[in-house]
């Protein structure tokens, strides 16, 4: 496994047999296994994997959620290590965006709502650094966890409109035993935060049972996920949507697949959290 | 010589042997010898050509220049022929922004400037489609001719910061014979206003020659570059500007390379034109 944090030896080891294809898992370290599933998906998939470990500056719309972040660079090295990953980039925010720099991504329509709404600039330096991490390893294959499901539409968006020539690959999420979906940032919540925070869960598989059973109106779905995170005494929701799954519009009654999203503040911490779901 | 609308079609002959070094002359046809020049050191430089011939709807931000923009499909196309192309992209508007497009891409300091400043959104259509005909033919090298000296300011600033992995040369700007130089839009100069036109470069030549006896102080420069302008009755100036080649800042004394540019109504038609002066 080489790590790197120049372009240049990237670039280098990247194109070492140009014959070889490449996946890129995309991070901002503090891996969980839902990193890994990303890795070893990608492993494979092609025949070798790189991985970028960036605490992206400009995609915190929040600098209190940037210094709060939580970092372990030595255990994520270990982890992809025993994961497989041949190529580590771990540049520091100065290699990425030196001095001068000016350059940004904006994904117009579908960054307007739910966490682009609640985050400004967010989808901007999600949208930039990613295309800068398309153009550094140029794989043939990027992998993306469906956790952020809005993430996904808006690279999906951007790959498609910029012509990339790579494709954007969704991957499961992936959850604690008690439901919680992995994230970094669960590390942050109290253990009281900690224990409620699967209410999440709890909403979206309310929800998805009365969906099963044939409810259909997105009015009567949002209501009944609202009831359940509000029984959580540190919950405070910031949205709960039920939306296209591409373009995020929000729909009235459920046809095709639906994505059910949410962003809950649990004490401090924001957690969001979704499923898709399939008529 | 290969001629695709398509962009897989692009893509599948672009990739044929992956080992050829590939060049790519973005154009908007009409094509002259300035952009032939651009063909030409693209063949020395690399194993294959690639040209695009687009007039970017998303560039122009008067839809009358865009309504008047000269075309010749079949000619640009003989020419290519001449010239030694290997492969031409000729996309119809449909095709490069489809209905759902939404992505564009900012440069932000270097474009507040000259032609940024007097075209409100020209930059962020030239990064958009540029960046999309990187990824498109994802070439070694692109060239670009200095007479927009500015956009090349644009596009190498871009990729520099989105990490593109090619390399940007800018090639000399070709003039006729009276020193007027070569443009697309030189067609629909009326004669009269074609006969004036070569104003530009006899301002342009008038501040070189005193620049190489001397004389240093921008403000000296630029009023001796507007009474040469002036004294052309059909002339009208929009800028005359003596800038920072990269960052465009504007100078007060000269003291290394600057650039010197101007844009000015001949008539109906606004012309630019540059000339770099090295100390």
């Amino acid at each position: 496994m080489n790590i790197y944090n120049n372009i240049a030896d990237i670039r280098q080891s990247r194109w070492a047999d140009p014959q070889l294809s490449w996946g890129l898992v995309p991070t901002m370290g503090y891996l969980h296994e839902g990193h890994i599933s990303l890795v070893e998906r990608a492993r494979q998939e092609n025949d070798r994997v790189g991985v970028s470990i960036f605490v992206n500056p400009t995609q915190f719309n929040d600098p209190k959620d940037l210094a709060v972040y939580p970092r372990n660079l030595e255990r994520d090295l270990a982890m992809l290590q025993a994961a497989g990953a041949d190529l580590i980039w771990t540049p520091t925010p100065e290699q990425v965006y030196p001095p001068e720099y000016q350059t940004y991504i904006t994904v117009e329509t579908v960054t307007q709502v739910l966490e682009g709404a609640a985050r400004p600039g967010h989808f901007r330096g999600v949208a930039t650094v990613v295309a800068k991490l398309f153009n550094v390893f140029q794989p043939h294959r990027a992998y993306f966890g469906q956790k952020d499901a809005q993430q996904v539409a808006v690279i999906k968006r951007m790959v498609q409109d910029l012509n990339f020539n790579l494709t954007v690959i969704s991957c499961p999420t992936l959850r604690e035993a008690d439901g919680l979906a992995m994230s970094s940032r669960n590390v942050n919540l109290t253990p009281e935060a900690r224990q409620q925070a699967t209410c999440l869960y709890q909403a979206l598989s309310a929800a998805k049972a009365a969906f099963e059973q044939g409810e259909r109106s997105a009015n009567h779905l949002r209501q009944m996920m609202t009831v359940v995170i509000q029984a959580a005494p540190l919950a405070r929701i910031d949205y709960i949507s039920i939306t296209h799954p591409d373009t995020l519009m929000e729909l009235e009654t459920l046809e095709q697949t639906a994505l059910f999203s949410m962003a809950v503040f649990m004490g401090k911490v924001r957690l969001i959290d979704n499923m898709q779901m399939v008529s």
